[in-house]
Order: C-alpha cells, then sequence, then structure tokens
C-alpha cells in the first residue's frame, strides 16, 4: 500500500470515528471473565504460499498465535481453531453450497493437507478443529453452543481473512452473547487495505481490537480454567 | 411389548386422534418436488450390538435404507448421513457440552469405528456425513444451508433414535421449512414403545410418517436431478 | 385416562427406565448458577376455553407459574414468555412457512387477545415477550443470544404444549448449552397420554423433570441477579 | 468525502480487483428463479434526522425502494421489511444483549415511532416486519425458515447501514444458500467511506452488487408468485 493510499485512509478513518463518537458509537466492550481462543482458518491453504487462498502477513501472525497459544493453554483457556473444507468440492450435490459462485473454493478438499492447520500452530488433542462451509465459525457449526457449555463471555479471535471469515465470525460472536476481541497483530488478508478497513468498522460497532501485548496480559491473569 | 401394551397405546392413540382430527391437527404436509435422504446416526455404535448406543430393528431398518439409497442414487437425489461423535469426549473443556450429564456420549470418539457409518450402508464420495454434536441434524451443523442451496424442500428421514435424534431432527426440519417424511419402517430405538409414541406425536404435529413402499414410489417418480 | 391406560403407560415406563440406567442414560443434569424462566406459549389460545388450541390443566399451571415468577422476580432472574403468532397467517407469502399445512396456525394471528399472555401471568415491562413462529422458543428467536448474554447457564421450563412446543425447546435447549429443568406441574397439553410419554423421553436424555417445590427452592436460593 | 480520499480509495479497489481476478475471486453469482425484497432498518431512526442512528442518502435510498416496492408487488414476490428494537433497552436483564457495549441501541425503543417503518415505503398488511435484535436480517430471527418454506433462492437487499446491518445480512444470506443481491442506489450510512469498502469486500467474495435499473428488469421479468 502506498503512502499516498496510506494517508488517505488515515484521513477517512479519523473523520468517521469523529462522527461515531459524537453519536455513540466505539464504545469499549471490554474483557469478560471467561474466554476461549479462536484461530480462523490458519490451515495451509491460507498460511502457506501458491494457493488462491493464500495470505500475507504469517511472518507477524504465526508468532503472536504460538504466544496466544502458550499463554491459553498455560491457563486451561478453551481453544478452537477453524478450517474451510469440503467432502466434494466439485462434483454434484457439493456442500460448497452457492459460495463457489463468488470465491474458489472448489480448491479445498476435506482430509487434504491445504486443509489442515498449520503445523507450526498445530491443536492438541483436546482443542476443537471446526471444519466449517462458510466465512463465520458459527455459522453451522457446534461453536455457539459449545462455547455457552463452557462458559465462555470473551472470544479471542486471530486468523484470516479480515474481509471475509474473521468479520463475519466476529459479527456474529456479539450477536450470539460472545464478547468479540480482535488481536490487531494476528488477522491478514490477501489484498491491501482490506485489514484496516475492516478493523475500523469491527472496532466502531463489533468488537474491541486491541493490541497482542494486551491480550496476552489478559489471558495470563485470568484464573476460570 | 406385551400385547396388553400394545392395546393400551392402540387405544389412546385413537382416542388422541380424534380429538386431534376434530381441532384441525392432524394435517398432511404431502411431497414436496425436491427431496433429500437423510440418514440419521446409522453408525455402528446404533447399528450393531454390544454399545450402550446399541438399537433394535436392524433387520428391518437397514434393507430398508439400502432400498432407499438405491432409489436415491438412480435419480441424483442429495444423500445426507449423520453420526455423533467428539473430539475430546471426556477430556477438559469438552465438546460434548452438557450432554454427557444426561446420556452416555463418553463413548462416541470421533474417528473411531463405533463413529463410522455401517459399511452395509455406507456412503459414496459425493454423499454427505455430518458429524454433528447434539440431537438433531440441523443444530450446529451446514444441514439447512446444504439443503436449501440444493434447492430441496423435503426430507425423508430414516435412522436412530426415534426418541432423540429422529424426532429433534424433524421438529426442527418443518422449523427451516422443509417437509419432513419420516419411512416407518425406517426408524428404530432401543427401548420399546417409543418408536410408537413419538411417530404418533410427529404425525399429528411435524411431518408424514409414510410407509417404505410409498416413499420409494415417490422417490422413483422424481425427475429433480 | 382411563386406568387400564395409565397402568400400561406405568409398567412401559418402568421397563424402559431399567434400560436406559443399565446403559448409563437417565443421569441428572442438575441446577446450574445463573437461571432463567422459560413460559411457553401461555397466551390466551392455550389456557382459555374454545379454540383450536386450548389445553387442559390451567387450574394447576397458572398457580404454578405465579408461584415461579414471584420467585424470580423477588431474585431479578430474567423472565422470558414466548407466544406463537403470525402476521398474515392465511394470506399470500404467509409467515406460517410449512406448519399450517399440520396444524391450525391460521387461527393465530399476531396482535389478537388469543395469542396475548393470559393476564393472570401477565409480563412485567422488564420482561421479554418473544413471538415465535415456530414450536422452540429457540428456532428463529434471539433466546439462546439473549441468555448468553445475560450469563444464563439453566433454563427453568413451563407451559404448553408437552408434545410440541415444550418438547422442542427442552431439546433445543440442552443443545444451546443451558441446563433444562421442566417443571412437573406446570407443563400440559390437550389430549391424554402426551404429557406422561414426553416427560419419560426427556428425562431420560434432555434435562431433569422436578417437582415444583423443588424448583421453587432452588430459586428462592438463587443469587445471581 | 474529498477527491482525493476518492482517489485513493479507487486505487486501492483497482489494485486489489486485480489480485482477486487472478486468484478466481469476484466471481458472479447471479439471479436465481424466485427473489425476496429484504429491506434493512428502513425506519425513522435511520431514515430521518436528529437521531444517532441516522443516515445519508435518503433522497436516492426511499425512491428507489418505493420503485423496487412496486415492481416486486406487481409480481407477488414476498417482500420482508426489518427494524431493530428492544423491549427494555435500559433496563435490567436487557434483551440489547451485549450490544449496547459498542453502540447507542438504547434508543431503539420497541413501538416507539423511531423505530416504525417509514411510511414513505410503508408495509402492506400481507408484509412481513420482523424485528430483529441484532445486525443481521437472520440472526435470531425467522427469515432463513421463512424464505426457504416460500422457496426463495435470491434476496434483493436494501437499506442501512453498510457497515453493519447490510454487510452481515448478506454474509448469512449466502451462507444459507440465497443469492444476495445488493442494490448499489438503495443501500446508505452515516460515515464517509464504508458504503465503497464494505461493497467491493461483499462483491469480491458474499453476493452481486447490481444497478437498480438492472435488478428492475429482473423483477419485472420474474414469473414464480
Amino acid at each position: 500500500m502506498s503512502d499516498e493510499i496510506k494517508d488517505a485512509l488515515a484521513k477517512i478513518f479519523d473523520h468517521d470515528a469523529g462522527i461515531y463518537r459524537d453519536r455513540g458509537f466505539m464504545r469499549r466492550i471490554g474483557y469478560g471473565k471467561r474466554p476461549a481462543l479462536i484461530n480462523i482458518d490458519l490451515a495451509n491453504a491460507w498460511t502457506r504460499p501458491d494457493n488462491p487462498f493464500t495470505c500475507d502477513g504469517m511472518d507477524t501472525i504465526i508468532p503472536g498465535v504460538q504466544a496466544l497459544l502458550d499463554a491459553s493453554r498455560a491457563k486451561g483457556i478453551p481453544i478452537v481453531y477453524t478450517t474451510t473444507a469440503y467432502r466434494n468440492p466439485d462434483g454434484p450435490n457439493s456442500d460448497t453450497g452457492l459460495w463457489h459462485l463468488k470465491v474458489p473454493v472448489e480448491v479445498l478438499t476435506e482430509g487434504s493437507g491445504a486443509c489442515a492447520i498449520d503445523d507450526r500452530i498445530a491443536p492438541l488433542p483436546a482443542e476443537q478443529v471446526i471444519v466449517k462451509k462458510r466465512a463465520s465459525a458459527f455459522h453451522g457449526t457446534y461453536l455457539a453452543g459449545y462455547l455457552r457449555a463452557q462458559n465462555v463471555d470473551t472470544v479471542i479471535v486471530t486468523g484470516v481473512t479480515m474481509a471475509g471469515c474473521v468479520r463475519h465470525t466476529v459479527e456474529d460472536a456479539i450477536a450470539e452473547g460472545f464478547r468479540p476481541i480482535v488481536v490487531r497483530e494476528c488477522v491478514g488478508d490477501r489484498v491491501p487495505g482490506v485489514v484496516e478497513w475492516n478493523l475500523f468498522d469491527i472496532d466502531a460497532k463489533f468488537g474491541d481490537v486491541e493490541p497482542l501485548d494486551n491480550v496476552l496480559d489478559y489471558l495470563r491473569r485470568n484464573d476460570t480454567a
């Protein structure tokens, strides 16, 4: 992203934030008592090169998620990973639904290496790996019921893509009654600009965007396991 | 079930049906244009002996489902199987949610033979196998979105158990906007009586209970693939 | 219900309970920390005479619900009522969905007296009244998200009908991660037998059926408001 | 929005679209056979001045929606309006859930004039008015079940706000199995820039953004009522 475009986005965010604050938007939702860590689509199709779904920024995202995993595991906090994969992506009666009419989900075959979680952040046996078919981690999955049964009230969200699965997950999270906290350094996408404007929209209306250090402090203080 | 109990149930169903009909219940929902076949929990834990979940009646249910599969495959009708299985059934932060507090779901480990679909009715690669965590095939799964994207308007339901997963699936099906047809010979359970009273309740309020031959005729006439 | 039929049902429940217990079913889910009271369809169409939906047993149900309301209000426990009503029950593009093809929902017009909560148990302004279109209080409503945002983990369920809306609500409640407690004296229906067999199924698999006194004790001890 | 910012956004959209197209994103979902018209939050709080929720652009949006209503009514196409309103927005156990922690939903009292649909586009008795509690028209509402029961496969979406309720509705629509078509001239928001970047994200991944004339042509050709 050129400096010119960065400056333009900064200007419009600043202007819009003024309007939002005047009207009572952009409030802080804050951390709750019992968090879960939700890592969205950090599978090889997104984290490694040469896939239509490949995203940028893994040099920052992966170490950040590793730190969040360490802090969460030390406290017994529920950890959930998602991947997006299809049993029959380009056959008849496919489970891609209508989504292949917009994006190339036909390359995401369930059980393939592309759809496996990146082994730099591999799930432990007691952690959940949810195979979703749609953008949101909540849509058509057992996530909401799982979190409620675990008494979770706060979801720490990482992963990709910001303009797709992360955003939809955050919108659903607050709708379902969970406080969404998006970790600034741990979300990414594959085209410039969309991380910035989606974080702006989310922080205005759906959840708090927080720096990694702040989230790690919160997790390390937690005693709800 | 003793003849005495059978007679008593027949009497009460007859009496209740009279009240229902007088008041406008027990109507026929009928078949729609585009069906899907939904086989509930016909995995080895339910279809084979010696599991807490073992059900009766497989001598009738399995051949019936085989006939339905043949008819559906010949017409390209979407076919969905469910199983119930957990990644971490007796560990911390388990995906059994609260259900292990009522029933022995701790024996249903994802990936185990117990949770695999019975190979007498094995799924083909293009057919969906949904691993659900709850009773209903719709709850916390992509089933409703899948069926809508396939233009399905009617669900042919088989499997077990009648008092649990089959009943909840049928209730959700009509709520989601699909016509539920329960195949009389292809549903079962593990304790006497519950098949009868749950079919009675469903036929009164949620879906039509139809004999296998009638359903096979419908599938063979279908031309929506 | 004749004594003969009562005896037959008692025998079969006793027999089935033996099988369930041997296999690890019929466990107790127990009370959680933070309850809500959910009153299903105690609107005039169900609680008063001369409607196709009229139910029996209001002489017991209404005073029981009054006692539960008193105990819940004293503790600031969230209270939810449901009713079932349609904006356009017999017109084109109706919101009855497919349900009018099974049951006479065409008599339930939104805003009519029939669909208003019975004034013997009238809601206060701070209590929720959810107009639902389907059997379950959770299906197509904001109930799950509402309860989660209130940190509720237990739902005390009353109302009608046992074979329809109460049963489906209880099944969905445990699926969503809430402990269902059905108040034995405060549920009813319009045909004999269905209360008994649906309570039997629920107690085996989905929630605990408890006497009113036990539930009142629990509510009076609660301090989570 | 200054020309400088407009130019910067145009540049970044153009750059990103190149990447998306190279990778197989930005496909066309197209119109299906049976549409419904969904008007999001065109109630007075959003369409009239002096409310925290007031949006811009009603001089274009309202006439556009009037034309869509005329075309849809002429064809018997299902029409749905949403509003966002709360029974008890600032009391205890409120149905605002967690959303008042981010945005000023406490001003949206159910039954108030602010939450009534703008009378320039007033609903007819046979049209649905869904009172939602969250951003998406699908979340916690009967919309998906309603549309399926009507055999709808396509949703024509208008209204506000683009960065909130319209975007979340479109994401849910495709997830539920409906083709989302966003009418370019009939969506708006209250801060500059967000209409543009949210339409860009949607057109890349979730639904087609189409000009009003194109949508009107489609509706006028429709014969599915």
